[in-house]
């Protein structure tokens, strides 16, 4: 069975791990704070695919940052990463073929081929975390637009310049969506601006802290409605540290009153926290 | 060359003509008020059907409703037209093949095979006349989703629940870009209920009806915006009555700089009036 070196890069960590065919990581998953320069994180790579290349068929980066169709490089600039980045020529790290893909893709494309979305051939997954990722599979193939860049989640939630984005843009569904989107609706309704999305979530019993809860919880109800209408998807998936708190059978039940289009799932994610790792390789042996 | 009899079905007209492989009209368009029973639509077909169909190798619909994978039938339910009508069996009505696509999904392929997105294998078109209809093109195919009602462009513009939408939802895109939006928000603005969206066209130099004509124009850019970071089109194409008003330049660069994906166009639909029918003629003969 072929195997993967498969890399994950955030701002904050990278990851690697040997994972086969059937998605399963065989052995250590080596962990690492994301380097601050761009040479200390090309090093880093460098020694990483040094040490396991030998032993695999392919490498496979989910990464962050939009990555073209091609699947060897990153389009435009990439946040909370050193900026020469997206310049990285990936191809050039090692002999064996290199395979990139965006981390909220890769992960989407987890859950698909064995995780909450399996079996479904139409499905959207939301990362709810810091920010929200986004990756959309339709029949059974991982959309990725013109140039690879689609399924950005920064369609409006309101049109009077209200919040920013970290996009540069207002009011987009991921300053709301997000955790960073929680606590700023928290401080909008109670006018602490040092209150966090934990005092929200750990006292949810309370009358004050539920309705900010609930008006975060029917921000991304909205998202998912406007995305079934888009869509007529069988599921959209919720994964990231945002999802564990919200209420699925809620969300199911009042999206599917409100749409247009015919009755889907909402469902959490179930690949692990690996499942960007996961996805990555599992793309990289589809492509080579 | 193979010929079609195209019949566009919407709630207020019924139109119907020869159609050849070129997506050129042959000979005279029929016109017809779209009867008020269900028995009555299904004559006014059976009778159109039965001075044509020897003429021609296909029987194409382009209609109003949601129109399912396999082509032969309408999902759930369409308004403004009798409410029978989804449950016509498409395919008795002749011995020829009879297809039947939606008629945004329609008028969009014409517009992708020999209007403004030719040559583009991602567009999004958006028909904005008294509401908004949508249709997608994703790798030179048009995407229908897992039933085929995709491409509602029912997404949120806010989410308290300001302007009710036809849909039965709130405050969705279609409230706010269409013809009935525009007179909504000069209603709102003025404070007004008899002002008409005619008044705000016809009188745009007014600094007044300026302001209401670009929040309207505006909230189009703002859910222009969200299907350009969803979809990273080539292009973004405006069809029906209330295109023939917004301003191409200006939504097309404000656009372009606030999207996280990759440049696209907003250019306006050129395959005419009767794109649908010659659209829903254009995808018969590739299904036949």
């Amino acid at each position: 069975m072929r195997q993967a070196l498969s890399l994950d890069v955030g701002g904050t960590k990278i990851y690697s791990a040997i994972i086969n065919e059937n998605g399963e990581i065989i052995g250590e998953i080596e962990k690492y704070s994301t380097p601050k320069t761009f040479l200390e994180i090309k090093s880093l790579f460098e020694d990483i695919i040094s040490r396991h290349e030998n032993e695999v068929d392919v490498i496979a980066f989910a990464t962050c940052g939009a990555v073209n169709n091609t699947n060897d490089g990153i389009l435009g600039s990439t946040g909370n990463i050193a900026k020469e980045y997206p310049t990285l020529d990936f191809k050039s790290l090692s002999k064996k073929p290199v395979f990139v893909e965006n981390d909220a893709n890769s992960a989407a494309w987890a859950e698909h081929v064995l995780g909450a979305s399996k079996g479904m051939p139409y499905s959207v997954m939301l990362t709810l975390g810091t920010g929200v990722g986004g990756g959309i599979i339709l029949d059974n193939k991982l959309y990725k637009g013109k140039n690879g860049a689609a399924g950005e989640m920064h369609f409006k939630m309101r049109t009077d310049k209200h919040r920013k984005c970290t996009c540069g843009s207002w009011d987009c569904f991921e300053a709301y969506a997000s955790g960073t989107g929680l606590k700023k609706t928290a401080e909008e309704i109670t006018g602490n601006p040092d209150i966090t999305s934990y005092d929200v979530i750990e006292n949810k019993e309370n009358p004050d802290m539920k309705k900010i809860f609930d008006t975060w919880q029917n921000d991304i109800l909205e998202g998912i409605i406007g995305l079934a209408n888009i869509f007529d998807p069988d599921c959209v998936v919720l994964s990231g540290s945002m999802a564990e708190f919200v209420d699925f059978e809620y969300l199911e039940r009042e999206a599917n009153k409100q749409i247009v289009t015919t009755p889907f799932k909402v469902v959490k994610a179930c690949a692990g926290n690996y499942s960007g790792m996961i996805g990555a390789a599992l793309l990289a042996f589809e492509k080579i």
